[in-house]
């Protein structure tokens, strides 16, 4: 870190001017009743800016949202979990747009102001018969600090509520960020099932502002996998209101440097609390990648590596199988030469010029006994690198995923089968 | 099928010409010896053709058995389970070599003409010890109709020796082909960890059986996935001796596309076989994928599908959730419009236009609640299609692959750690 950063208390709520609120609708399961809808809201008008699923199937709010964003002035942000308003048509499209207005009307905002997040079971309606009341507390219920219950109530399969805030001096202002997310299956590179949203009291020019999001986005939440999966609602969204005081940071300067720093180190802990809350998982895995000739070469192999259902499988059982980590470099079409390759488990050679090394394998075991650990796979081909965190496959996590509560129950509770 | 063929008892001891024999050597476990080296002999020279993995990561017997089959001129195979011979350098070429030698010796061969091939743990070296005396054994055991003993020398975790046998006429020439097979983990397109060797006593000029086999395995094998992991070690060899005393077919005639059509029945059922025999599998899906721009939309389409760990999940409970179906149709990088697909589950629309179909939710999961079923995605974008032979997902696979048994447990059993 070039500069100091300092962890404060909160997340989306700790910046200035940010207010929350929370409401319990039953959307996400009727008969154990939790917060699943969430508003967020500037008292101030923001520079705002975003990241979306690169799926071609996207949620009727992914599709809102990135309309709304394109004027970069979102200043509230309404979500909701147990349902993700996808593969929902036109009607889709209007019950987002009315998810917007039910909050816009009361706090004085346009529609396009306000940018709507869902996530939960694909396929379904909306119910928003359930949603409506909640909508209506919202405003009402505005808080300062208390962004926790945002990263409550956008928790699906999560076990926890995931937030973070840091405080930073900024060219002599103090500004502070914050930020929560959700996601724990459905999780994979640009973008997994997720939902981030971080907001920030710093003043910064639309273009400062959007780079950095592209910029710490690349470095952070399309670098981690849990299922390989890529969903239809991933999205980041970033607010910024001044309301520290600050002139706005403008791009290409010193202060745009120390900004980006400040949100890329939040952006990368909240991703990795993303795997490490991934569905059913046990270990956390760094995998980095050296030595390769390009860095499309070194992201290809770390892809491979972190996907592979038997690698992640042998993670699980705390096996140190370096065989099949090099078989999926070898299938990875990252340019590489077997008689090359170096692997290291936990800092101790596994696998040196392809060849088994003579660590104990009593050494190997110890090393990826713990919760985490570091893979690291050296190409000695050329100088491009590229580091992932992935997460071991358990069979708790099929067996959780097998259920067919999700689709079936859900569909059943709202009386449509 | 434009032409009868018969089904006939055996594998690939069935055509004309063809000897077989085992041996038992305990590389696969020493504890519990089952039968794990085995031959293949042909009586009469032999045209051969051959595909093998895309791996980058190769093991020894496929550089070995790839050099050889330059000459299309193999007329034996010898193959062995329970090490893979892989990641071993030059030791496990040097042992490759030799254990060609050990047979072509007697059998008066020269090298070339031996294929090899090794399936089993990747990155320990061969037992060769406790080979050598196997494959001294293997020449003298020869015989006739006995090919089930190669299904089952070459089993590594399959539950079951998959061999499978017709008879067909070739311009007025009874001919015979047979085939084994094993694979059931690492089991992905192009290739899988899996080994198939066809025999057949039909008269086939290089042209036309180089050619075949191409077309055959890219319809078969190629469309097969089980965990989405390619090996090192894929072999598919076929042996032609024209024992039948027919004329060698040639390429563009008639017999040629008859040829074609048998190879590639016996090449589909056997891939199938192995999907069917995949570790801890419980459903067989056949993926459809429709009315696709291209090819290449439609494959990609298929891929996604067929590799997605929540898709295999939702199968493996039975679960008809179409939902994530086409979220893995969206991120396949295939060109398609949310809005035009439509997805069948067992012949029943679930999706129709992108949305919910009102098929009811017991008809639909009536219709995967059995052991195999078709899901079709028609794309509604054009005239290209693609189908893929998939299995779900169990927590049991994951078990079973977490144990460290493979690796660990072997190198101990070796003196090696």
């Amino acid at each position: 870190m070039d500069f100091p950063i300092t962890r404060v208390k909160g997340g989306v709520g700790a910046p200035k001017g940010f207010l929350t609120s929370a409401a319990v609708c039953g959307i996400k399961n009727p008969d154990a009743p939790r917060p699943d809808l969430a508003l967020i809201h500037s008292e101030h008008p923001c520079t705002s800016a975003g990241t979306f699923t690169t799926n071609r199937v996207k949620a009727a709010p992914v599709r809102v949202t990135q309309g709304h964003l394109r004027r970069g002035e979102l200043r509230a942000i309404v979500a909701n979990a147990g349902n993700a308003n996808a593969c929902t048509g036109v009607q889709g499209v209007r019950d987002a747009h009315a998810m917007c207005d039910a909050v816009a009307r009361p706090l004085g905002l346009k529609r396009a102001e306000v940018g709507v997040c869902s996530t939960g079971v694909i396929g379904l309606p909306m119910p928003m018969a359930r949603i409506g009341p909640g909508l209506d507390e919202l405003p009402a219920g505005l808080a300062r600090g208390r962004g926790g219950e945002v990263a409550e109530a956008i928790m699906t399969s999560d076990t926890r509520a995931k937030e973070l805030a840091f405080s930073f001096d900024l060219g002599g202002t103090r500004a502070r960020i914050g930020g929560c997310v959700k996601g724990s299956g459905m999780i994979c590179p640009s973008m997994a099932t997720m939902l981030c949203f971080i907001t920030t009291d710093a003043g910064i020019t639309p273009e400062c502002l959007r780079k950095s999001v592209l910029e710490c986005v690349e470095e952070s939440f399309n670098r981690i996998t849990i299922d390989g999966d890529m969903s239809t609602n991933d999205t980041v969204l970033v607010l910024a209101n001044g309301a520290s005081g600050m002139s706005p940071v403008r791009r290409n300067g010193k202060r745009c440097r120390q900004f980006r720093e400040a949100l890329g180190h939040l952006m990368l802990e909240l991703a990795k609390a993303i795997v490490r809350d991934g569905e059913r998982v046990t270990r956390f895995v760094t995998v980095r990648v050296e030595g390769a000739k390009t860095y499309l070469d070194a992201k290809k192999t770390a892809e491979a590596v972190c996907k592979s259902a038997l690698v992640k499988s042998s993670w699980n059982g705390g096996d140190p199988n370096w065989g099949r980590i090099i078989h999926a470099v070898g299938y990875s079409r990252a340019r590489v030469r077997e008689e090359l390759i170096d692997i290291h488990i936990g800092g101790k050679p596994a696998c040196i010029g392809g060849l088994q090394a003579d660590t104990p394998m009593d050494e190997l075991r110890a090393a990826v006994a713990g919760p985490e650990f570091d893979i690291t796979i050296d190409l000695n081909q050329g100088g491009a690198g590229y580091t992932m965190y992935s997460s071991d496959l358990s069979p708790e996590y099929v067996d959780f995923n097998r259920s067919e509560y999700a689709y079936w129950k859900q569909a059943r509770r709202d009386g449509l089968v």
